[in-house]
């Protein structure tokens, strides 16, 4: 059993622009007109399982354990498989089998069961081939939520058997880190791949200043605690709430200036001004 | 007695660039503390009735048996009034009376009666004549959503008294079809008003190729079951998930590449290659 | 004790691309499961306390008597103080201590005590120096609304210590008024900071028609009472349903006409035509 029942988060990449949030939102409280839904992001880069897995690997520690629904489904009506994911600490995740899920999965304690979402009494039938977000996670989560045990959705599978992706991690080459911008938020931020631990790896842990090479640029700059450490305008390195590196410019906006994004590489090493 | 009690659907134009939504939600939660709200879109075309019709009809299927707020409101402060309806299958639509609640009305069993919103003790005064959304509309669904009957609001209507709108539909010309674009949604897949049923009018239904010419392209493409049916970045008719035909792009964005939009004529036709 | 208990209203300048409000919520219902959450707007323009403040003001008659959460917070991690403020009508506001909360404190009886958020036993540890809305903010506010006294959150401040902003009065010239646009709105129109009554400043109250002077453009237009009174396309000033003047178009987005936006000046004077 869930330790809150009656609450699912959702993340997405179904953006807030057209009705498909709400019709799952719609769809969860038919099942259960109780429920609390709580919209973690739905704006995650369309059709990148990597940049929802990551949102939600970072968001978990945050959320109450419960049900978490994740969509981003590129594959939706191929035949991937839509699952259920029991996790050591006693939170269930719902969503594609195509890696989405484990990252967050893995920090909850890892997996404990895993089962498929087959049972078409517990789901919206015809199922389409191409909102499964409607017809199969939003109400496998919505009956989980209300207390049906995962086994009752479909045949349990081998954890083995589960896709997988990768999370790029910042390496080494000679005496600097080539990292990538994992996420962009509204500010203009970039979220590095990188903490301040692994800088360690090449002997720069306790620099003031390093440089940052991305997209053409070169900068030489502070690393900060906060963004009001430099000037208005400036541009720092500075530990974000989630530990990461960010690149960010005081009260400006480092994307647009950089011309960076999600994906974009920075290479980290010692600074030369 | 609406069999949800506690639950409002909210659809607007309104958007969440601004207060506007916020407000309204605060306005009801004002009046009734344990009320959950369902955002189901609030990005409808600005001052389209008839977007806002097509997609209040759409998602209802999906949406608890509840009250249904919808606001697309071009004409406030002219004297257009406010409705409340309550339907064959006992919902509640509360809006304009510029046609927008009709066509959902229609399936929800019809309109059993229709009352004004009149009553100003149920109301915010005084009424703005620019944001009824708030003053009007968000307070009588909140009422109707704790208990109180329709006929308190206001004096009975004639059902044939209200206005109406017009739903494109898809006409045949020769061998091919007149189609045009319902929507777009956020991935850029284009459904059009057109379902398969409906290429048998043209004795194209069971065909697997067909022809599409659109703002002065000429495709001719796979008709299939989901995107991957066909290669990466390739054009197909797909079944969307309302059983609507959606000119699409297998892990790509059909209007962008097309520069169509909701509106544009899609003309469907036999396949030549 | 809050008069609603268990409700929170939420407004930042966050955004909804990220899942910063998401987190957010999580970590208030992770305090308080059973949390009712109003988003009232999170799309305050980036780091503008003044917008933000407004925005907080015009909505508050129309929110629930309850805890308000407000976060724009361009100086977070430099040391500003974190405050909960208890109001003479029993309302608590949360956020910031940079003039972001006083102007809607002021309209709900002003006042009455102020603490400042520092035990650390009520917020996330380690507290971040980027993200207090998720670390200080939303637990301090989750808390309040589960019927923590904010004396229990840290020292009581002097209330003459607050920092204060200056919400922009529109001013008299001769016979003319020079406004500001408050903010712009979805359909483009212009919310001045000037109301009917002001009007009276320099005569013009009860004229039906005037000039309004913005951004290189001269208009003479109507004063309505809804966009309906002008034909359709034309610029008219409107009450709006905060009862400021607001520069519309009937039909139209005023905004994308005239090239305006918030913090326009608009000099308002007797029509010339």
């Amino acid at each position: 059993m869930v330790k809150n029942p009656g609450i699912v988060t959702f993340l997405s990449d179904y953006g807030l622009e057209d009705e498909f949030v709400g019709v799952c939102r719609g769809v969860m409280l038919r099942i259960a007109p109780d429920l609390t839904i709580i919209d973690i992001d739905h704006n995650i880069l369309r059709q990148d399982i990597r940049h929802g897995a990551i949102i939600l690997q970072q968001s978990l520690p945050f959320l109450p354990d419960s049900v978490h629904l994740a969509v981003v489904d590129p594959t939706v009506g191929s035949g991937r498989r839509a699952i259920a994911i029991e996790t050591g600490w006693g939170e269930y995740f719902v969503g594609p089998d195509n890696g989405l899920l484990i990252p967050a999965a893995d920090s909850s304690g890892g997996i404990r069961r895993v089962h498929e979402i087959t049972d078409e009494a517990f789901l919206l039938r015809p199922i389409s081939r191409t909102f499964q977000g409607r017809d199969v996670f939003a109400p496998a989560s919505a009956h989980i939520a209300a207390g049906v045990d995962p086994a009752e959705l479909g045949a349990e599978l081998k954890i083995d058997d589960l896709a997988r992706i990768e999370i790029p991690v910042a390496w080494v080459h000679d005496d600097h880190l080539h990292a990538e911008v994992l996420q962009v938020d509204r500010f203009g931020n970039l979220q590095l791949n990188l903490g301040r631990p692994q800088l360690g790896q090449v002997g720069l842990e306790g620099e003031d200043r390093l440089e940052v090479r991305i997209e053409g640029h070169r900068l030489n700059l502070n690393v900060g605690g906060s963004y009001s450490d430099v000037e208005q305008g400036e541009f720092l390195l500075v530990e974000d709430s989630y530990r990461y590196l960010s690149l960010s410019v005081n009260k400006g906006d480092a994307a647009a200036r950089l011309r960076a994004r999600a994906g974009s590489t920075a290479i980290v090493g010692p600074s030369s001004g």
